[in-house]
């Protein structure tokens, strides 16, 4: 399709803001070296979400109310979502 | 650095398989709807972990034991993940 409407497939990441403390990181980063795993830093744990919703020009205003109302707690999370559109040229 | 050692980014998404039920997936499914967003489907919730770790020719294999060992339930869980490596080159 053509008019940008096609269902595309959306990414979004909700983590903890740097300066809020992340106990669940915490945990893993302290749980990997008596795995064997040495030297890991900065390990952060937070939420993946992936979904399939109309494309269309107001994609991005869709998706980041969406993250802001239900997904994400604006007051210790901030969001990152990356979209992946299929296309099927139309001389193919 | 040209060793490959460099500290590099890693980001490792960790979602149900798809034969598994996702509650948490379908309860955001549900919600939507109710805050004014038809249309989104296939909602699935899983975790994203990132973390700093020495890079090298055995990242691939120490990540995805990291992964199998701690962060994912292979039974019912799989993982995608990906690199970041900044690079300076040595001329700039």
């Amino acid at each position: 399709m053509s008019d940008g409407a096609a269902t595309v497939t959306v990414r979004i990441d909700v983590m903890l803001k740097d300066e809020i403390l992340d106990p669940q990181g915490q945990a893993v980063e302290r749980a990997l070296p008596q795995l064997g795993f040495e030297g890991v830093e900065r390990v952060r744990v937070g939420k993946h979400i992936e979904l399939r919703v109309a494309g269309g020009d107001d994609l991005a205003a869709r998706v980041e109310s969406m993250a802001a109302k239900l997904l994400a707690n604006p007051v210790i999370e901030t969001f990152v979502w990356t979209v992946e559109r299929t296309v099927e040229p139309e001389g193919a």
